[in-house]
């Protein structure tokens, strides 16, 4: 079998978290996250942001995230600005708009959004109300190209947002990695302090299911139990996501793991470099887009499964890489080798 | 602490499903349900109904479960027929209203649905297009209040959709339990046979989250995963559903959960029958409504948890007691003997 | 020909309206409700209600009135409380749920709420989050079977809803009528001050189409133009909707069209009564409920059409006779005089 | 007051319609759409599309028809494609994205779709099922910017629509203005023929409010009433629907209005190219969008009421101005002089 790159969520979770749900299962807890390990891992994080007053909720995926908080947020006639690459775009069957609000999509450079697209947005959209109304804006850390916030870009964009009456909310279904990149000068406290909710992705950073939504604004906490509930992502058993969330983060595993991942990728890029190969776009986390002509892309392919992510030409695309925490050293060392081999 | 038996829900899952997730870890597999364990499990569901043509999809719980089925099969103008105990009438936070969806409440004596139930609906919207259309009938099994449909029953309700052009699905959150219950005479088999769809419960059988829906009428397989994903149901480690229930069906653990969970209540049934003692409905399935007078009911929540049900008269009411597979012997044994000591 | 009393909408408008249309046919105005008529119809309403501070919308029709506000008004999660004979429960093709939102419908004697009413649905509504959330109550009056609130109901609504953190909505489609009635002792002004909202019906007083819903509470005024643009229902020829309404408002021809429908109404009433015939709730509007034998309905049947509104026993019909401001003086004598000829 | 080319709804309706409103004004008539008129309005339109299987329903304005037909045919995971200037895309408030539907926007040079355009869409959604799925191609003729589809530009789009299993459904509302511009090639029959719903619109071509859905896609007929009731567009005065089509297009009113519109244009249209100037598309429908640096704007500005339609650089935009069967020739004339005196 091939060594894949494909992504970051083909095998289970981090060992420790099997050994936590033993340890703990059959221990008697109440139901629908009303459990002691939801309010642990909900207090620690609360800690690690320095706000008391945000409110932490656990559900299973990161399309269930967002379109709950999504919907959970805006009003009938209420609209979110997103990146052309974001995931509520491009990724989730329209689950967003099922939910009844329009998605405008903007032209980026690196998955990342700027005021001045948003301001383009708005500017297009002033015809009340036969136009819909923008209200919340979309961003991803790191982005679905792997490419992440400064603080300065992320401050200004919260800024933007408040002086426009727009919410701003962050997917982080790879929000460790982000605040793992090298280059990265964000902290969790930073986005909580900056956004009006975000959620810290557990599935593509060492758990089996589960993103931690985090309400900051507390106009937005109310009632949002019951947004969990309708959309059918209040399990049972809650404590399933307690506990994963608890070994994560009751040290800093989350984070470690998050950091792993991110190296593994460092040394591809770096052996990519070495061969003057290019990038679609520079980044410092799990995922690589390194740009190879058509025979290079066979040659890796051949020990190697990965996504052909975008032609750039008749003869050269952009694939795309992904590293994970469960990656092998020995497979990220065969691909280094076999990349130096390109010609 | 007291003896809970508040609910089916209270411990994580069967030891064998985290045997079985501890040795499968790092196993490499496809994202979102594509996963072998995944298939494998699919295989033996369609084996014991004996239907190759049944598709099988997991979901994470039993709202989620309803939600995406019912709103997969209605168009904008089609409504649902349930009894008024029906769980996605009274627990679901209006979910399937949220999907666009009218649920029509039909009282019931013991939770189960009749064809008269369903036609006296049906007699009052005649007037078309100015009232919704009834399109899909929604039985649990067991119901919400313990009770089971004898195959009889079911064929009868089976026959009555198929003449008015309505489908019939099955929650079955608690089939396991309903099949193993000692006056049964329904086989998995059958429900395939007379449903349009079902789902069988994981949640509350063994498994730590997941339901398998089962969707028997060809017509309604076409594009099921779109639905799956767009409410963000579908887990990127789809393997975590998928290997509990090839690990509760892969021989008969699933069954004897529940014949365990069953058994746990007769005991207890019998020793409430021993003093005389009435029940709301004649269950023979891991929900118990026994009514007692209010000094019955402080005498046994000085040592066991669970709910009060239902007001009877001033001096009595019905309470629930739920056992589960995880229920313990000695906890069992405890409750008929304090049982024993009503007065 | 039969003479109908069926319903009262079966003639075009009073013929004012189509003067006033021919009138201003070619003045240019803008569109969208912008237009002077729309602003001077709206300013009437509010002096009549004595409230500056209420805002008017002109929509179409009931339902697009029902489903507009109920919608706007509602976050997903929340849901409506009604009577089980409300409109919008029994007869606008699930339109309140196909916005997402439950309609709880409590059985009522006579079409009217009652605090207790409500109060039962909230009581058995407390398992938060599991359960939707009410947040509005729905009231038509006159009420689907012609009766009407008192000031003195309509006073204890207002505060129980207001204590319980409801909105109360008046469906107003026959509002003329039930402030026209002989018993009625409700003005507009007592309307507006005891609900959030409530419309003014048209469509079955004597214009073409029409119905003006006035949002009195502020908060619920925010941004109802998008609502109304986005639910199809804002005529890019908003001047119909006004001069409609400045016709019948300028003066009182939309309270003396009420009135003229009730008086043909309480001619039949008188004529049912002197033959000892009872009704199926006491009525002072233009709807009425005898209670009539099958001979009786049939020969009745001959001369005029109507519908056979509940069966009462096997010898035994309720019938709906509706009269309008259409309704010629000379049928409403000829079906008199038949009425006393029943047997 | 200047002279309006702001819109072709700012006057009331066609004299004729008012005439045929009076007369028949007092007729009893079913309600709901049942009415004589509305039948034989429909009848008259089979007869010209020479299809006796279309369908026709009346509703009353563009948005409502558009949001109606688009929510009946989709099913919730499927999506329209528009070109990115279609008026469901930007100008109804999130009315498609409300009942659930992704509208994937397409740039085009013309506001016109291509099957190029399409295929596009088609080609970045092939991740089944986590991408929405294409079902319906939404067009207007006459396009948001006045442009017209010939008939082998229909032919391909309807071929290309069938071999991809796509609905094609053409908005109306300026259809008339369409088939009677001077270089259309396309009959009413063609349309009917090759798309699978469209409307034929009333409100910008002689009516009060009006639009006339025709649904040609006999699967698509199915319980399409119920949609238009539960969207609240059911009129319970549908004559008032009815006698306005028929009126239109009993003879050939309907055309002559949308060919006086087209002529007034075209007179402008003249007078400007006699200047030189250029437009941004060459229209031959009722609008136009000439090219004007800034003191032109200014100058024609001082006579005439119109909207600036696009910058085009620091000194130039392009202007829209629309004619309708209500401007006056005097009107026409005035402003083809003053264009005459531009500089």
């Amino acid at each position: 079998m091939k060594i894949s790159f494909k992504n970051d969520y083909s095998e289970g979770c981090h060992p420790r978290i099997l050994e936590a749900l033993t340890k703990t299962n059959l221990n008697y807890q109440n139901g629908y996250g009303l459990d002691d390990y939801c309010a642990e891992a909900a207090k620690i994080i609360q800690e690690k942001i320095e706000k008391q007053n945000s409110k932490v909720f656990f559900v299973s995926g990161g399309t269930q995230a967002n379109l709950i908080v999504i919907s959970a947020l805006l009003r009938p006639h209420e609209s979110v600005v997103s990146a052309n690459s974001g995931h509520i775009f491009t990724n989730e069957a329209g689950a967003i708009e099922a939910t009844g609000h329009k998605v405008h999509a903007v032209e980026t450079a690196n998955g990342k959004l700027k005021p001045i697209d948003i301001q383009n947005v708005l500017d297009v959209h002033k015809n009340v109300p036969h136009q819909v109304k923008q209200k919340l804006v979309y961003i991803s850390n790191s982005t679905e190209i792997g490419t992440i916030y400064t603080k300065n870009e992320l401050e200004n964009l919260s800024k933007f947002c408040k002086e426009n009456n727009l919410y701003l909310f962050m997917d982080g279904a790879r929000l460790g990695q982000a605040l793992m990149a090298e280059t990265n000068d964000l902290s969790l406290k930073d986005v909580a302090e900056l956004t009006d909710a975000f959620y810290l992705g557990g599935t593509k950073n060492g758990a089996l299911i589960g993103e931690a939504i985090v309400i900051n604004n507390p106009d937005l906490q109310v009632d949002f139990g019951f947004h969990i509930k309708q959309k059918g992502a209040m399990l049972a058993k809650g404590r399933l996501l307690g506990i994963q969330f608890l070994e994560l983060l009751k040290d800093d595993l989350y984070f470690d793991l998050a950091k792993k991942a991110n190296q593994h990728a460092m040394k591809l890029k770096a052996a990519f470099r070495a061969k003057g190969i290019q990038f679609l776009a520079d980044t410092f986390t799990n995922q690589l887009f390194p740009i190879l002509n058509n025979q290079q892309i066979e040659f890796l392919a051949k020990d190697f499964d990965f996504y052909v992510w975008k032609k750039i030409d008749e003869n050269h695309s952009a694939i795309r890489l992904i590293t994970s925490w469960a990656t092998e050293d020995a497979a990220v060392e065969k691909c280094a080798e076999k990349i130096g081999e390109l010609f």
